[in-house]
């Protein structure tokens, strides 16, 4: 679906690795007509992209930061504390701890500086597509009304039984 | 500060033991001049008041939803299960497990129903409070403006040494 | 074996995902004699589902329901929240935390709404139903004697030493 | 409310120091009008006392067993192993560990032998109760009613609005 | 190697599935030429064998007892309550908690009732064999002599740098 | 009660601050009538105490170590390297982590070199005294006696119902 | 003592709150005669004092940075990822978590930029001033002179025997 | 790349399995152009040679010391107790606890002995090496500059955007 408005959304990640996971962002948003900038913003590698992007953010007409990492994932709390945007994080799933560690350093932020966290992985990609949606709904009927036909269709899509 | 719109922030919560955490998320709503309305929903004992709660949310001029919960913290996926509205999800520290069961039961929502979840206790109510003045701020310029003051401020109270 | 009785127990689950879980249960009630109707009830897609399948759980004549779910398990506390009659929950297995996160949802409910919480996975699947059998059989003798011969033959069948 | 049938449940623990946690579980049942007969069977200190309990269950005319116990508690499992009767774990809350090792004990029972696990102390005392109150409700109107009546009274209970 | 002595070491386990990991340490006990003799006990699906079974184990003739289950494992836990022997336990690695489960039930036991606990799956297993020859060494020059020479063996094959 | 051998047991912990928990060993131990020598002993500050202790523990006499140590917690796994008597470990309770990370430096062992691993904290430490004696109760009537006649009067001490 | 350099060491940390911890590290480096600047360098509050801290660091004239933080800790991986210097982490015991998400956050870093992680709380903030104090020994004979000899007092001061 | 000092940094890990992990420090050393030695020196297996190595690490000429090591990982810590030279150790994964074990037994040490941790598996090990490589280039230029560069070249090769 053509998006009817710029890009009010950034999809930032901290590497090639992550896109697999936030791509599910991306797609939820394609559904839903919103327009999306994605980009690779390393915390550790490129902290100076990571602070231009953060200052920035606002400046560049966007209107919601998703951020994913895993591991010690810095990028959604370090482009929250350069942005006054809502940002939301997504824990992508690490090797060893299967994404405890990303969610962890994802969402256990000091009073002062939020993210709003989904769930771990592929979910959570998808569902802050759905939550920045909804936020950019507020002011935008059209994505509005995409978003609630988007929840009807997959209410409705739910089986009465298991199908063997 | 006195708030110049309507109450746009419902701030729920499963009973009244959680309010003394979720107490923070309604102090920094004053602090930022947004006005907000707290009341209690429990998703156990009145599931009913649940229901009705979410999907009468949006009708009711609500533009966000802060919910709290602790333990098997259902209320914060259940109201975003209800409304199209942004759902932020405050795990409240639980006696046993310390919250680690709020925050599971909260941020691990299916791919469809998100829940921008903050950290558990009082800093994640807080936080909700700020990423929900974020959210408004989109579209309201003296929110905007506080909201960067009340940052600004904070940034400027660290101490450049720590003090014995 | 045929069943004796009208369908006493519900199996309901949240997605047709959880079905290979929620099979097992129903496996054992066949094998017990005990009859059961199998449905999907999502919390989060499809509330009102839930809303009217709790409310009238008990005048559809169940007197057990088994509810399975993974990750932010809503499933077994919200039915348990909008019937009286014993809830069995069954963790499903979530692919990031091992069904850790399903247990958590599940079996920490508060007090005054309880759900009797079973093993992770297909084990647990397996004993709710078998526990339901259990209540069922305090007022119906065939599913006791049934039930006193299902555990004997598994006894029996345990063999006295390993085999290679 | 004095109870209107003979002892229906038994409430057993590993040692005394249970009681003040299982105390819940008798409170809730003399709330519902519910005889139980409250008594301290040790699997580790006292196994023939936990294996004639186990098995003589069902003829001393319990209909359900409340099991409570902490660290590696094997008390509820091991009652379920020797009784057809329906067993709900309560795992009481360790020192160390506060409880975590008392649940994966009491709920990760192997296929074949369940136990209804309900959350660490306190209010999964009172929920195994109320549990085994719904059990009996099945077959006895007063206990139906008396539990209604409960249920109604607690969500009655909730105020609209948190009190300073 | 022939065993020295009558079958002084018993490895019990809760299931045949548990022998890919239990056999382990029948391994290194035929190595270090102990004698042993591996059962099937289900504590939960044989009840009355592991109340026999721990009971009679001295008068077997055992000296120590091996016994190796997972999830909510009960076995070692309950031999130790029936028998004045030590044993020494073994937490099979579990599905979905990978043992931790195992581990939790079988290592916090109560004060006074004793179990040696080994580490999770094989190792866990080989171990127990080796401490149960280390038992049996302080009263039987043999089996000390053999065990000594194992070590040392295995001492002796650890190379001085890494091969690729 | 006097001891009637020389000291078979060696209670060795990495601090002073450890003799709160190890002292339930020594005082189980004497209750047992089993002579034992109390010992600091750290890994960390001591390597060299640690590596002569290790090695001569067989020459002095002793059959058993009982090992205590907290957070990484290398006492027990390095005594074992060092010599071929049996060590129980004991994992002392930390501060951060509650004895959680004691419990896996203890137990999770390499095949080829076994601890016994107790509960965290107290209970374990008077259990590895217990397991101690059951050690020499093998070779020792004298132990073997006052060892049953300890865990009977534990076992009659067990009242009927709790007290309020 | 006085130190001999001018401050090779920087502790920074996310704020005043962190002091009682890291203070730790400041009397290790006193005692070692270690010049070091303690600094507050809020990640989330002040990420331009970061970023000019980090990346001015070396030129300052440090030769080691060691940053203790709690929750979701980024400053010692964002400091890492500014600077070539070594950096040394200190997880700061949390309310909720007790510095298990501190620990995450800091020591899961991604290949590439590394961060030395030292234990929970103060000593793992006494361990991190002892390491940058063996790290600058590597090129100063006085404090690796004063270092064997702080830890030569430490193994002597070890008792033979626990004192009651 | 040819290094042009004697070896400074010496690689130790507990056993040949662990060489997968352990090469990435090797290889990354590589690299940079610092010269290591790699060797098997396993707590538990060959404590005598643990003893010896920790204690002429720094007479062998060695700088830096990375140890690593999975499940109850003693190696890093021990070596830390024998020596004065700066120790890092990586926390080989595990199979049953994914590392969490191993991550524990090496960065939980009480005060007075440090290692630097790294993260689990193979980003940990290459990690150590970094960190080796930026603590002998306080004193080393070339390996400044190499570091510098490799740094540098990892930051270009940053895409902008994820490729499909």
């Amino acid at each position: 679906m053509a998006a009817d408005t710029p890009a009010r959304v950034a999809i930032v990640m901290g590497s090639q690795s992550d896109w697999p996971t936030m791509r599910c962002a991306a797609d939820v948003l394609d559904e839903l007509g919103v327009a999306y900038d994605a980009r690779i913003v390393s915390a550790h590698r490129t902290p100076d992209r990571l602070h231009s992007f953060g200052k920035g953010a606002a400046d560049e007409g966007f209107h919601v930061v998703i951020a994913g990492a895993g591991g010690a994932a810095h990028l959604p709390g370090m482009i929250a504390a350069l942005t006054h945007l809502p940002v939301l994080g997504v824990p992508v799933q690490s090797k060893a701890l299967s994404g405890l560690d990303s969610l962890m350093s994802i969402v256990q932020m000091p009073a002062g500086v939020p993210t709003g966290t989904l769930a771990i992985g592929e979910a959570g990609a998808t569902n802050a597509g759905i939550l920045a949606a909804s936020i950019l709904a507020l002011s935008n009927e059209n994505i509005a009304e995409r978003l609630k036909a988007y929840r009807a269709a997959r209410s409705e899509a739910v089986a009465e039984r298991p199908a063997d």
